[in-house]
């Protein structure tokens, strides 16, 4: 089969950004058609990534105004919300055009405005991603991160420090990402001292509210070279649910979802965990960077946390874990954490990844909708 | 290539209903699994239709709760949002989940509910579909439709009674409909002495506002008689933007996006306009029944209302349009709508509409968001 080929890709400054969804949404587009070298009328599939622009602007109907403010009608266009995960699910959607055959030029743009409401109503638009059953008695993300994060410090006899020093690394990785939201190193003493959210998580546990947007173009690969010789192609994806109802889950250190979309991805790729250089994971909260590297199958259950403490997830590690700066540093405007995840692996494995390069030729995205509830896992590797 | 067939389908009824959309969306889900012999288990990939439970409702991560409740998980979800054609992109999105060969068992659930709401604040959400530089100076789609209506009785010497008989055709099919929102017959006397909403457009040329879902399950050809010999096959599909900001649209009687998707649609199914037996267009507004019918090659640029004048497009006509009874009298739950096209055009291609049922080996669907601003085109065919 023809594989899907990313010929260009871009990202905005992650953080507090003035103007509207629609001006962040643009200036990706743009950058994008302009790193691909691209007329905007080539596109012929345009999919936006984005969960809430309704309840966050009261504005509607985004992709057709994208398509017709950058040039691109009569291209087909459509919005793919998948909450948190709609970057990796507008990923999944780009691929499925592309694979499909209906598409030789596909764009993804994915973003999301939202430090212009007030960090309450904010967190009440994210609450509404959850099951009523819950977030209606308070158990909100962050209550089940700090219910997830104590059961699995108990269980696996872990260091409340572990969790920390991911919040210290990849801040550190975000000082050498000009795109971040924060580029500034935390102390661990910093995190351990920060105000608690929900025990035994405190505040800088926690990615920020951010406002941002990523693009990337996909084509068959048999045409890529058309375009560049510099591309990368999407070796494998795959997307998966787990129970929507957190509590049911019979062990709440295992996110299913992450463990199926992986395995669908990596039989795709006709890879194992063994052949990925470098990893994004979503760590909207320390203890998911945990959870992912273990069920993608990086480290036993129960020990990603002694990887953290090793030095195998830092930038001159092993496995290198958000290189980006993660969702901890870099910003988490929802709709576009996922593209950005794979504009650092196509910088990655290209060798354009500048101070934040690591020896890489694979890469793997994780990008996790709700508690675990949608995942969409992606696997990018150097063209040959 | 291996086409993809519908091999299950269902409709709530439309309407005022009781409950929330995640009633709405199981009811249907669970219909449709009936319909089609599925265990849930079975679906791979879940795709749900819908413009705005996140402003009507507060509630987001729908796909998520619906995988959960019918008991699809671990399967993959994902919510299309192509505001009213939201339905049409769905069909879109799951058709290729299917071809580009991820998914051998794919489900689609369209729906939205907005009764719940004020007249006022349920315009106020479909307002936010247009463009804000029209919008805000306070034209709306209904405003769009009237302007359009007057452009097109003009220019094309057509009676104002040729769009009232469009209500009248097709309350008339709603009759038959035991899933329609009105089923019972206006006159054209009732229909020039309702209330003008957008001059000369009146009351009873718009659909109303409705609770409503429906459903499809797709698979491979090559798979479909696994399950059934009493399928349908999607033999071309096709989507296409227009100018978002309508006013910049050289001429305002013709919807690019319908001429551009069908043009899509009908070269993939290596058909035209000739070879269609029936069809479901996107009576929003009556206007837009002529407009689509014209821009699909059906009739001459301007000549659409003689055809509905002399009877083309009844049931008993060579081109039956709208046998379902349209949105006018059927409703418009946005992200059920265009699902509920194919489902009309799954029972008439198998001869399983009943007392609605026409001569009808092929079929299309044309599902239009915004005012044009985006289009689906689908053409079915019943099994060889």
């Amino acid at each position: 089969m023809d594989r899907v080929a990313i010929i260009g890709a871009s990202m905005t400054q992650f953080g507090k950004r003035e103007g509207w969804l629609r001006d962040l949404l643009v200036e990706a587009a743009l950058d994008c058609l302009d790193d691909g070298g691209i007329e905007p009328g080539e596109i012929e599939h345009l999919y936006v990534s984005n969960m809430a622009s309704g309840e966050f602007e009261g504005q509607t109907g985004v992709p057709n105004m994208l398509a017709h403010d950058i040039g691109a009608v009569p291209a087909y266009t459509q919005r793919v919300d998948q909450t948190s995960s709609s970057g990796g699910a507008g990923t999944y959607a780009a691929w499925q055009s592309v694979a499909s055959g209906v598409s030789d030029l596909t764009m993804l743009v994915g973003g999301e405005k939202m430090t212009h409401r007030s960090t309450a109503e904010a967190t009440d638009v994210i609450a509404s991603i959850t099951h009523p059953y819950e977030y209606k008695q308070g158990v909100t993300l962050p209550s089940f991160a700090g219910l997830t994060a104590r059961h699995y410090l108990d269980k696996y006899d872990a260091p409340r420090e572990s969790l920390g020093k991911v919040a210290v690394k990849n801040h550190k990785n975000g000082v050498d990402n000009p795109h971040a939201q924060f580029q500034k190193e935390v102390s661990l003493e910093e995190v351990l001292e920060s105000p608690i959210v929900a025990d035994p998580l405190r505040l800088y546990d926690f990615c920020p509210i951010t406002d941002g947007s990523g693009a990337l173009l996909m084509c068959p690969e048999s045409v890529a070279e058309q375009y560049t010789d510099d591309y990368a192609v999407i070796a494998g994806v795959g997307g998966a649910t787990d129970t929507h109802v957190v509590h049911e889950r019979e062990d709440p250190t295992v996110m299913g979802g992450v463990v199926e979309s992986g395995k669908t991805a990596y039989e795709m790729a006709d890879m194992g965990p063994e052949n990925i250089d470098v990893a994004e994971l979503h760590d909207m909260f320390t203890i998911l960077e945990f959870l992912q590297s273990e069920d993608l199958g990086f480290f036993e259950k129960g020990e990603g946390w002694k990887a953290v403490e090793e030095g195998v997830t830092d930038r001159d590690g092993d496995l290198p874990v958000n290189t980006s700066g993660g969702l901890k540093s870099k910003g988490h405007p929802l709709g576009a954490s996922g593209v950005a995840q794979i504009y650092e692996l196509y910088q990655q494995v290209r060798g354009e990844a500048g101070p934040r390069q690591v020896d890489a030729e694979t890469g793997i995205a994780c990008n996790v909708g709700g508690f675990g509830n949608c995942v969409i896992t992606t696997i990018l590797e150097a063209a040959r």
